[in-house]
């Protein structure tokens, strides 16, 4: 293991131990689509998805969550809206399913407002790729619709998750992730940026005990996939997270007479954690939140290990690696789907299901008609899996260099200012 | 039931629907001592405290829960240290048990500091005369002792159990019942009365994750008996109850490197609430917190039904009753030990072991020889039920008299300043 010991020695990374991964497990009941969910194959966890043979179903997901596709009319209707091209995380299908963005659409066209909502626990000092995708595309959203995003980082997970964390290190690695954050280019005429220990007061803390008493600690045990052994702090973790779905969250904001409506960016698996506020949210005067969801970038080693892991740092790129790391995670960890030998690669082509180099080029690729010609012919055997990491360590290299200069900008004055507690005049402007 | 209906006439009553009472339970194992409490035969609850034949075994409660008993040693010590006479409820064994009080005095003795910790949970506008208790006897160990004080009031609990309350009036509730809590007479420069849902932040949001992250999701359930039907609110509220016994929850009082120790006055059902944190407090680089801890004043009609509750109105006296309520809440509620013919009384005299009124002179009557005078002469049929309810009216009556003048002295101002977020420079002058 040459490689991970000389990436040990360059860049020593906080390794989380994750001693009870939280799995988000596909609950036996969806509230909302009373779908009886018995036969089980998908196991959606939050640290770790499994895919049978070598890769995830997503159409199934969709079915057993009972959530809606996005398809090529719904991103017509976005780019109309905003006037502007789709992001490739649309036009791909990264950004696949939702639940009630068409009403998110129909507020908008009809001039009502509607606000953002991600973040993330941070974890670890850097972030990998897969944590840039809620981020960069809410991004989008927030230039293409000019709407205020808020951003929940919930350092107090982290530090209830983490046996070796203590509540100082983790609000140091918010204040270290936000800057990852901001780095993406948020807007701070539109953003703001909070960590839960900081923030946890007032409104907020009055809404988490709104959501809090309208769910059961079975039921909040289900939706952290946990147990009765797991500490208290993040068994009732979920209503923290779930609060900032209600606008009331943040008076500072959003005037009580002028609430606008929720859409969460997230990735797929965070589905069961939204579909318990979008239970409780009408039952104590508020809109549901809307959610848009995205595929999980998968691990260098593929769909049927685990998504990128801050525990396995071999399974991820962060965005603080070096063009050099790069090539060699590259090189060395994507799976491939091209064959064992180049005569048969000739002959029979690559198998793109399973291949980790194009799931990685449908993310962060921007040329469509360049990744469609990758495609064709590498699952022609034309392109050799060789040809193929090249281009993805060059597109890869670039993105994340690109991210490195500009979160190089970011100061702690920066920082302060995301996270200021602070009115928005043009946040809708 | 014309009383019962005059009393809901003249005074209205914001009366409580406890829908899932949270059972205080004997736990199986007590973590300090080791003992199985197989063989339980009393039932301690929150809202309920049950005792067979009548009456409390606290000699058993004392051994099952494994705290110390408070002997005359113990109490000519505090008289000797506070250069005062002990209170009647130390002279009386109201306040009859502890956890490690005596370090407390072995600290006080060296010229240590130490702080107060009580509170309340508001679920009624106006409290009864249990509630004082604490209160009572706090305040008379702040004077004794010349210690800080911190008063916490559950508002976010009270929202959380009760379906039918608001945090709204959460909140309101909690402002009144500081106002009856100040008419205890605590001292301003020595007070700081905090509600949750307007301190919970910063540092003592901390805390409560630091003790959220030792305790289990199954832990916690058995330290409220509840179950996980319970809202997960409620199920993680003991992590919130438990952080103001650690000093650094009040960063604005103690400094970072002179954190001083905590004594909880309360009532002998807490208990189990507190284990815990004496549990936790040694892991996260605190003292254990000490326990003073009281009877529990017994419903008026009698102990074997329960402790005042203020779900069941005409069980208790509130501190807004008139002469003229009390007088005839304790004629016609409070269980009588007294025979049931004179000639009977006469010959046989009173079981004291189960009468109310001498339970209820035990903690209100301030005279020690007119006190044993009654309990003798009543014990010998001499002294008749009626004699001795119209000696306990007089003295409720003039107990409650002078609480509601005092109250009416509190202003809205007083709570501010009382609840105003400040350092108290001569909190130990």
């Amino acid at each position: 293991m040459e490689v991970g010991a000389q990436r040990e020695a360059t860049q020593p990374m906080l390794v989380v131990q994750e001693e009870t991964p939280p799995v988000v497990g596909v609950r036996a009941k969806d509230t909302e689509h009373e779908t009886e969910a018995a036969a089980v194959e998908l196991v959606v966890t939050q640290s770790e998805v499994l895919a049978p043979e070598g890769r995830m179903d997503y159409d199934k997901l969709v079915d057993l969550f009972g959530c809606q596709r996005i398809d090529a009319a719904l991103v017509h209707r976005i780019a109309r809206l905003t006037s502007r091209p789709p992001h490739r995380f649309l036009r791909r299908g990264v950004f696949f399913a939702h639940r009630d963005f068409n009403s998110v659409l129909d507020l908008h066209e009809a001039g009502e407002k509607f606000y953002l909502f991600t973040g993330m626990e941070p974890s670890s000092e850097a972030l990998h790729l897969s944590h840039l995708i809620p981020f960069m595309f809410t991004k989008y959203l927030q230039d293409a619709f000019k709407v205020p995003v808020v951003i929940q980082l919930c350092d107090d997970a982290s530090f209830l998750r983490n046996n070796n964390l203590t509540v100082a290190e983790c609000k140091r690695l918010a204040r270290e992730n936000a800057k990852d954050i901001i780095a993406c280019g948020f807007d701070i005429q539109r953003t703001f940026i909070f960590t839960n220990i900081s923030y946890t007061r007032g409104a907020f803390y009055e809404n988490i005990l709104e959501v809090a008493k309208r769910v059961t600690c079975e039921d909040s045990i289900g939706i952290i996939g946990g147990s009765q052994e797991d500490n208290i702090g993040i068994v009732g973790f979920p209503p923290v997270e779930a609060a900032p779905s209600l606008p009331s969250s943040f008076p500072h904001l959003f005037p009580r007479n002028d609430q606008p409506r929720c859409l969460i960016p997230c990735a797929i698996y965070r589905d069961p954690f939204f579909r318990m506020i979008r239970d409780v949210a009408p039952k104590i005067g508020f809109q549901k939140p809307s959610l848009i969801e995205s595929k999980i970038l998968p691990a260098l080693q593929g769909e049927e290990s685990s998504k990128m892991s801050a525990s396995n740092p071999n399974s991820a790129i962060y965005v603080t690696d070096s063009p050099k790391q790069i090539k060699t995670m590259v090189n060395k960890y994507a799976f491939s789907g091209g064959q064992s030998s180049v005569e048969l690669h000739r002959k029979l082509g690559a198998n793109l299901d399973v291949d980790v180099p194009i799931k990685y080029l449908e993310f962060f690729l921007e040329d469509d008609d360049e990744f469609e010609h990758i495609k064709k012919e590498y699952k022609d055997g034309r392109m050799l899996t060789g040809e193929v990491k090249q281009r993805l360590i060059a597109a890869i290299s670039e993105m994340v260099s690109r991210h490195q200069r500009a979160r190089a900008q970011v100061t702690e004055e920066m920082v302060d200012a995301f996270m200021e507690l602070r009115p928005l005049p043009n946040m809708f402007g």
